[in-house]
């Protein structure tokens, strides 16, 4: 394998310092609340963001601060989600001027992203004091720190990256992210933020991202609902030394091979986290019409809340898959569909040609109770592949959602 | 009012007769599982079937029979989907052949229905044994029976009728639903059969459903699966005597007028009745810019699990209805948007022009303590009404869904 896993996280990559600390915006001061994330030199970047027609203020003015393709630092802060604040749009701006100052940039440099509570006032002061505190603490070792800081109700912090060649120079990808609940939780949010010292046009950066986003990112679904806040970034410094990568090439190729490995690893972490979680559910859509088709029939299978509680439930409840087929939208045949369960328990037959297939109730059992369930999906319609990742629906999940304030 | 409730269900209306038996399909005997209604004539029949595109077989067959737009008489079994079963249309087919046999009609006056487990293999000899028995209990009074034999995991019958006047003749609609649950569960089915003697032509009877079902069956929602096969029905057997409605009149927009208060009925019933509910959750968009758009974001919050997960810890979260609303898809503005939640409890303003309204926690708790909850949403965005119903997200949803083979 020409790509491998190395520590570091957003830090891996050459020319990116990052820190964590607590400022102050959340009550709790064991827990981090404030990430700083910045690069030697000025980055390509690229982002997605939520489609959610309520959108968070950081969301706004990030999206101004790359409009020209570069930024070269990120800040990001939990606890509180600057959305649906009268004064929000405000506040993210005299952030970024904060840390402008203590960076020595300008704000327009800055991406800046919140999580936590919605339509909570949130205060500048914490950020005034903490901005200067925290770029004291930026180091090749804070992305650690940072993915802490960026936690919600996630049970720990997630950080990835990767490493790869191209001409000969050595290129790293990292990653961070941030899953499915919150402190004083009002929806899930997903962050993800990428670092890479490719040298690559904003332009093809953007291309990747928006590429690869459609195969993992949106693929990703904990319980059906955008959050205001989900964004994903990368930025790219180019301190690797390679070619820059200016049009589709081999070089691009392999880059995309990377950031879809980094993506994998986000969509899987995040769901397996997912607010009361048991188990990761993979599902796995081959020999599908179009690409299209694939992306669409794996979301409604792990979208399903009645397959998500038969998955808690340990029971190959098949049909469940079937109907969430069904109702997908799209054109496509479903007489073939074939269906398999399988863990690292054992692999179990349980649908052909969209029919009972007789299997052992025992032996799906125990396939099911494992962590890690694949779901695996052949339509014998086309030559198409997708997945969709997500996790069960379980008495936590309730509990999480229904009871937080009492 | 003009429209006044009635006694007696599907059969209020003049000439429907019916009757429920066990029949066998279901092992316990306590249990109905097969339910008959006839009517003395032929009648003008619609119907509305699921978008799934995995259709139960006894759709397939009910399309057929009223491709003509009459029926005379309607057969439903419970405890058995007849779906994914390679001989299902052929055994639909033979069912619709015995009933025939049993009243003196055609197989093709024949509207069949299922619903219970899927993909299991259903055989014909309790249909066999049963139809002669249920044809000679049917009666004037036996709607009830018929309610109960198409019950699956609801918690109890649901039937209804109201009575009005047109051109100085008595008329009558009257109706029986399930909902969401099944004895063995594979998915939530929604059936619902209307009987009524209005005289109607079967292409405005047809237009009439149509419209309705897209203001009120279809803003349904317990747990996002639309089953294999969901189901509704009218058969109108003209036999109140009033003049024939063949065009837009203000007879038909009566007719409307009560068709509509008998779908709100199911649409409550069938809500309030979901697996696990612990609360009905009623929400009206008003002043939405187009109908679809009120449609689109009444259905959007009754579906976020965030939010259902919320009222079943009377957590007035109103920042996961702003995000529910805020990820409906269409074109319109959310600036405005005005939030109340109400019961009997009492009425309380939690979100102003999309931002937080400062409001008593104790009152908002104290007002959601109800079993049936308004989730009351002004848009300010233009003049159209809409609703959608739905229930909360239990610990008992889970339990039913995830454990019921264990």
């Amino acid at each position: 394998m020409n790509i491998i896993e190395v520590q570091g996280g957003v830090t891996a990559p050459q020319g990116f310092k990052a820190a964590g600390i607590h400022c102050g915006i959340r009550k709790n001061k064991e827990k981090l609340d404030l990430a700083l994330l910045v690069s030697d030199r000025p980055c390509a970047t690229a982002a997605v963001y939520t489609q959610n027609k309520v959108k968070g203020a950081p969301i706004l003015v990030t999206q101004q601060n790359i409009a020209d393709g570069y930024s070269q630092a990120m800040l990001c802060n939990s606890g509180n989600a600057n959305t649906c604040n009268p004064n929000g749009v405000e506040l993210a701006q005299a952030c970024c001027e904060l840390a402008a100052q203590s960076l020595g940039l300008k704000a327009s440099d800055i991406v800046i992203a919140s999580t936590g509570v919605i339509g909570q006032p949130l205060p500048l002061e914490p950020f005034a004091k903490g901005i200067p505190e925290i770029t004291a603490c930026l180091s090749r070792t804070g992305g650690t720190l940072a993915a802490q800081a960026i936690m919600t109700t996630d049970t720990h912090h997630k950080e990835f990256a990767v490493e790869f060649s191209l001409g000969g120079k050595t290129c790293r990808i990292g990653a961070m992210t941030k899953g499915s609940g919150m402190i004083n939780p009002n929806m899930a949010t997903m962050l993800t933020f990428i670092t890479t010292d490719v040298a690559i046009s904003p332009a093809m950066l953007n291309q990747a991202l928006q590429a690869e986003v459609k195969q993992s990112l949106n693929q990703i679904n904990v319980d059906g609902d955008t959050s205001t806040n989900d964004m994903a970034t990368v930025m790219a410094n180019g301190q690797a030394g390679n070619a820059e990568i200016t049009q589709l090439n081999a070089d691009y190729a392999l880059f995309c091979d990377a950031l879809h490995q980094v993506c994998v690893w986000a969509c899987r972490q995040i769901a397996k986290d997912g607010e009361g979680a048991t188990k990761l559910l993979e599902c796995s859509v081959s020999n599908a019409r179009s690409a299209q088709v694939g992306l669409a029939i794996a979301k409604s299978i792990i979208s399903s809340d009645l397959f998500k509680a038969a998955m808690f439930g340990q029971d190959a409840n098949w049909g469940r898959v079937l109907c969430a087929i069904g109702y997908t939208e799209g054109d496509f045949s479903i007489d073939k569909v074939e269906l398999r369960l399988k863990s690292e328990k054992g692999e179990v037959l349980v649908c052909q040609n969209a029919a009972y297939f007789p299997f052992s109730e025992e032996e799906a059992a125990e396939v099911l109770s494992a962590s890690e369930i694949q779901i695996l999906v052949d339509m014998h319609d086309g030559e198409h592949f997708a997945q969709a990742w997500g996790c069960d629906l379980s008495y936590e999940y309730v509990r999480i959602n229904g009871d937080y304030r009492s």
